[in-house]
Parts: structure tokens; sequence; C-alpha cells
């Protein structure tokens, strides 16, 4: 199966300013909108679902923590109901408004701290895996692939839902299999070494380390980023790289 | 059909603080459940959905403009989509919500300042209900009954949507069938005077106006509240009143 | 120097709504007022000053984490330099607010989950007494009366600022010299105990815990509850007993 | 007297961000710093007023509507007196600040909707006016420069305060004097008319309107936009003209 391209969309602050997002969704396989608690507003969301829509793109709600000062990358102590809470909320929202549209939602990414934060407590994690096992339908969660995908898978299979792994080609792996901190030298790639690690996970599931080691990575999907015009082209540079 | 009470509820700021709802509930019909926008939280909207299903209260979203600090009581200019959006948005984060819980969503009543744009500029109504038409499945608004309730009727039937309309037993009407603003004294009925008017449109589906006016009022259901002991109190007078 | 009272105002949600504040205001020594970010508005702070200037109450802004929807009862991660910063903030929008009326701000109490985690996190402590002791003018620091103010007031000392402490007549007291969980039974007082607790601290400037031992809790004010119409009594219940 | 440059800052979402106000504060003489309702935390606030400081650039108070969704393009109805309480919190909220860093906070320029509503709506204009006369010490208002300046003048001296015009060059006059709507083609300035356009309002005090008029505009100071690298080079390119 071919890696798939995910990117965060939908997050424009204003009355329906669409940012990049016009210029990113040709090229994406996969939209993660923001469910209004970290970024975007009802009518943001609904522009970007008709957006993605109309290019035929996979839809998964994007929610995060209530924040829209912090843009959901402060983490907010939740209890375990609350996290489900506050899941089931975004994810309701969108896919009720993906409904009016004729369209449905698919999947589900947790964003910013909230998404970190799945990552490393599993108090958290557990609490999203059963956001989505006790959503009334069944849609995946897309959580970032790493040494301990297989036991991650294990902990979704006991709920009953399917997972996602998303890779990153912009961003420098640690030799732990995590992503290499952004406060560290290299942590972003330029353009040539993203070229090349976006080559390396498609054609053999693995990525180079900051000290040089293999580290293999079983990806289902690249996270991209149209942020801004360079953003945009290197999503089709991905674009291209994936499709040859 | 014998009147019904409905009452705003889910209002509570906070973790999961229910207020008076736990004793409100148990006398109602109508569960008004706030959507986030102007109060409530995911939890506490978790909660009171949670308590109105013990109940078998029927629930109904109550949207407002989004303004927590404000209590959605201040008019926020939108366009007709922007309205149709947040609409869309909060009444599908209720409706999953509930969904997930084996309830079912059955109308919508906007709050505050949305409400009452909504009765006075054709505009925002037709928005209001053109976002119930457009809603992936039917639901019925709730609105104030007036003397133009026959033209909102047939504003609704050309959109094929249901309305329930409601009255207030603790508020006086003005001769013009409207309520009498908060302002001018009298705005509020004590206790006896709004018993009375409960059995007058329980009765004779009439109130008797601000100046001594007989005023026909025709109301499916009737807006009580429940925010401190006296309301609740109120409520179950009246309860007691409808099912003499 | 006798027993202060201050009360949590200015919390309503909405245009100006003043809740129970106008009648608790003649009561009270000193206002603890929201700024905001977890309760009140603009509006509100502006008729809540007036209030405490027209009964010559002493002014104190009541910084808490940005979060409306929760009442500020939720922990948000914050670095020390984001703390001081939302104390800045919060503080200097109370200060000005004061200024234009005439009034001046005299102290601040964090709220909620904030004056909590100052109590418990040594680092978001020395955060907060940072943010007084760097603000542009002197203004005290009020935290709970516990078994550890000797080492709270060595921190501010070297700090340069100056504490008020505060205790409870409603809350139980642990053996450890803290609040007892709310969560347990007996946490909180009724009206014979509270009113037997507030001669206690007038007094003897002791409680009793909940396993019957004595502590000496060494209080400037005393923090009373003005949330609904028991709330008000119980104010002017504790003010008699002070001012005997 | 030189035309001054200033520019819309601190608008960042999210701890700390700052987007490109590195690359455009040291081309400005002016920073609007955004106060937190409409965009910006305390944190963005703190390390703007920080950058703005560094720069010897001047610092103003850029208040808006509550509405972070929105980022302060929607009207939101207030009375007069609550348009006063939320430029008060905003700008008492950015002095203060400033006053910790030993800065000065020197003139207030409305955001988005507000500036909008207080250019057009006669009540609103009277509201901010108001507030700034009543605000604990002098600062200046700033506004748009139309055909109408000698009337804001009068109304501003009434009340005692001091105006600051800004004038526009990337947007094109409508033959009325007001910038022409953003809907209609050519609202917005290439380059190469954006550099003449600065050129006529320096040396002529004047624009040529979209119908080939001109107009006189008597500005102060010439409002640029950091968004993106595109913005930031506009700034240095106008820079650069202005210092000729």
């Amino acid at each position: 199966m071919p890696l798939l391209l995910n990117c965060d969309l939908g997050e424009s602050a204003g009355v329906g300013v669409m940012g990049m997002d016009e210029a990113v969704m040709p090229h994406i396989d996969q939209a993660n909108i923001a469910c209004g608690f970290h970024a975007g507003d009802p009518m943001v969301m609904q522009l970007t679902l008709k957006l993605a829509g109309e290019h035929d793109v996979m839809i998964g709600a994007h929610p995060g923590y209530s924040d829209l000062a912090g843009f959901g990358r402060r983490s907010i102590q939740h209890s375990p109901e609350e996290i489900v809470a506050l899941m089931h909320y975004q994810i309701s929202a969108l896919d009720g408004m993906a409904k009016t549209q004729g369209l449905e939602m698919q999947y589900v990414k947790p964003h910013g701290a909230l998404y970190n934060d799945m990552m490393v407590d599993a108090d958290v994690r557990r609490a999203v895996m059963n956001s989505i096992a006790a959503f009334s339908r069944p849609v995946k969660l897309m959580l970032l692939a790493t040494p301990w995908a297989d036991a991650h898978r294990a902990e979704a299979e006991q709920l009953g839902i399917e997972l996602w792994f998303e890779a990153f080609a912009d961003r420098c792996y640690d030799d732990d299999g995590t992503l290499l901190s952004r406060a560290k030298p290299g942590a972003v790639h330029g353009r040539e070494k993203m070229l090349h690690q976006a080559g390396q996970l498609k054609n053999e599931g693995a990525v180079t380390t900051v000290s040089g080691h293999r580290l293999m990575i079983d990806a289902d999907t690249l996270c991209v980023h149209g942020d801004n015009t360079e953003g945009v082209q290197a999503i089709q540079d991905i674009r291209a790289l994936i499709d040859e």
C-alpha cells in the first residue's frame, strides 16, 4: 500500500480566511481538520470540509486541548473522562458538519499537546483510544510511528479500534525512535534531507537517525506542512516522489 | 396535547459542576443543553446528557453565539453562512455526544442574543431555519410563541421543518405580544402571578398583558428556570399545576 | 490586628450581571476581583471595582489560568516565564482599570488551579512570587495559611514582597494542615461548625482538625463565599462575630 | 515631520511563537501590539514588548473585540460603557506589562472590526475616544486619515485627546476617501503601485483614487504589514523610500 500524505488544515483564524489550504489540498490524501478548540472556527471548518470534498481528500478530525491563544500547544490537566468528553465533542462537531455536506469523517488525529501527551502518557493514550472505541461509529486513530508501534497496536486491538501510523520526512529522528526535539540543532531538515528521508520511508520503511543509525519506521502516512509557500512547494515535491 | 416544560441546562462553568441541574431534571420534559459556545463544556454536556437520559427527558441543543465571557447575551455580527456553520457545529457536537450514550437529540432552541436576533431579524431567522433544514436528519426548532406564529410556521413549512412554540409563565407580556423588557417594572412575575399565568396558558391558551388585555398565546411548551432554589421550587409548583 | 474578610467577586458571566456581589460587598474588607481569564469580563470588572470603591473595600486582583469554560479549575502547563506573563497581564488590567476610577489595587490572590499549584509546587510559587516582585509597584500576595507559612514568608522576604495569609471558616482542616479534600465527608462545615471555627481562628489562632487535633493557623484574613443567599447570610454572621 | 511606519505585531498564536515580528521590528517606528482579545497572549505580548524595546520602537496598544477564533474581524454589539471597559482592560494590560519592562505605551490603535466600527459609527468612535480621555494618563489614538479628519480632530479636541492619522500604501483608495473594499478588483496594490503611493503620501500628501482622481490624505504614519516574507520585503522597500 502506498504512503499517504496527511496535512493539518483549517487552522485559520477569522471569518473564513483559508491560508494556504487551497494550494495544499490538491496534493494530499488526508486532511486533518482543526475542530475549533486550538484553531479554526465553524465557518473555517465548513469551508475546509467543502475543499476536501472537492478534491476527494479523506477527512480526519484534528481535536486539541481548548486553547486558542496557545494553539493547543500547552498541556491542560484532564481526567480520562474529560479527555473522552473533549474528543467526543470535537469529533462529533466535525462528523456532523461533514454529514451535512454528504461527506464522511474517517479518522481522528489528536493535535499538539494532546498528541504529545498521548504518545508519552499511557493514561492519556488509553483515554484517547477509549473515546474512539466509544464513538457512535468506527473511525481510525492516527498516531506517531515509533518503535512501540506493536504495543500501541495491541492496545488498540483490545478496544477493537484501528490505527494509522504517521511519520515525518522533515524531522530528524533521535536514536530512541522519537522525533529529535525542535530545540536541538538539526531537528528540522532542509529540502534535500527531507526528500531523502521521504524516499527512505517510502522505499525502505526506515530513516537515518541523528547519530547515523538505521531505524525501521513502518508508516502508513507522511505528515506534511502547508503553512507557507515553501511548505506548499515541499508538499508538491514529496507528492511527486511518492507517485513515482 | 399537554403543555411541556423546557429548561436551559448544562450551563455550569468548570469541570463538571452541575449547579441545580440534578434538582431540576426530574420535573421537566425538555432539556435545552448548552453546547459550549456561551456556556458549558464537553464534560458538563456529557453529564447533562446522562442526567437527561436517566430521567427520560427529551434532549434539545441550545446553541449560542461564541461568547463565554458574555454568556451569549451579546449580538455578534455574522453572515447567514456563518450562522448556519455555528448552528451545525454546536448541534452536531451535542448530537454526536448524545449518540455515544444511546440518546437522541430531538430539537434545537437557540440561546440568548441568537434567540432574540432570530425573533426580530428575518435574515437571522432564515439562516437559523436553513441550518435546521440542511442538518443531516430532521430535528425541530423551538422559538417564542408570538402573534406572528402563523407567519413563522409558514416560513418553516416552506423549508420542511417543524416548530415548537414556547411561552413564559414568569414574564409579563407587552400588549404587542412580545415579552415586556426586563428593564421595565413588573417584567418578571412573582410566584403568585407566575402560577396564575401558567394556569392561563394551560387552560385558556392566553395571558393577560401588562395593560390588562387578553392575548392569545398558543404554546407547546413553557420555559422554566432552574438557577437557584427558588427557581427549582417554582418548577415543582408549575409541574404540579400542569399535571393536575 | 483584626481578622479581615476576603471574598471572590466579579465572577459573573455576561454583560454586567453582578450576582450576589451587591449583597456581599457591604460586609467584607477585601474583594478578590476576577480578571477575565477564568471568570468576569471587562464590564463586570468595571462594575465590581466601582462597587468596591463605594464600600471602601480593599481591591485585590484574582488572576487565574486562561480557562473560562473550566472556571480556572484545571491546571494548564506553563513555563515560569508564562506564569509571570499571565500574572502581569491580569494584574495590570485590573490595576489600570482601578486607576481610571481613582482606586488602587493593593494585593493579588491567585485563583483556583493556579492557587492550588502555587501551594503545592515550589516552581509555580516562585514564578508567582517573581511576578509580584517584578511588578511595576509593590503589591501584596495572598496565599493559604499553613504550617509552612514561615518558609513561605522567608521565600517572600528574599524577593522583597509581603504576604497575607488566609484561612477558611467553612472548611475542615486535615491533620497535616491542608484543607480536607472536598471529596471527603465533613470537608465543608455547616453553619454552626463554621461559626465555631471562625471564633477559634479569631480568638485562638487555631482550628480543630478532622481527627480532633488542635492546629495553629495564623491568618490575616478569612475567605468567605457569596455565591448564593445562604452564603451571604453566612458572611453577615461571620462579620458580626468578627466585629464583636 | 517625517512619515512614520506602524505595523500590527504580537499576533502569534501559541506559546511565544513570534512569526515575522523579529524581521519586521528593526524597520518600523510604531508597534501596534495585540492585547490578547483578538490575537496574542500574555507571553507573546511580553516578548513583543521586549523586542520593541530593543529596537526603540514606539509602543501602541492594539485592542480588539473579544474574538480569538474570528481574529477580531466580526462586529460584536456593545454598549458605549462596554466599549470603554474593553478598551481600558486591554490598554491597561499592555500598559502595565510595558511598565514592568521599563517601557511606556504611548498610543492606542483599535483593531479590525472595532477599528472599522469606530470609523463609520459615531457612537462607537465617541466611546473609543471617551475611553482614551478617561484613561489614567494621556495616550494618543490612531485612526484612519480620511476627508473627515478635521471633524475627527474636533471631536478629539473636545475631549482633550490627541490623534495620529494613518494611511495605507498598499490599498487603493475609493473616490469618497475610504479604502476600496477588498472584495473589489484592484483593492490591494502590487509592489510597484504600493511604492508609488508611498511616495505620493510622503511627498504630496495625496493619493490617486481608483478612478484616477487626486485625493489629499494628510497622514502621520503608514500602516505596513509583516505577515510573510513578501510583506517584510515591502516594509524594507518603504522604509528606504521614506528615509531617502
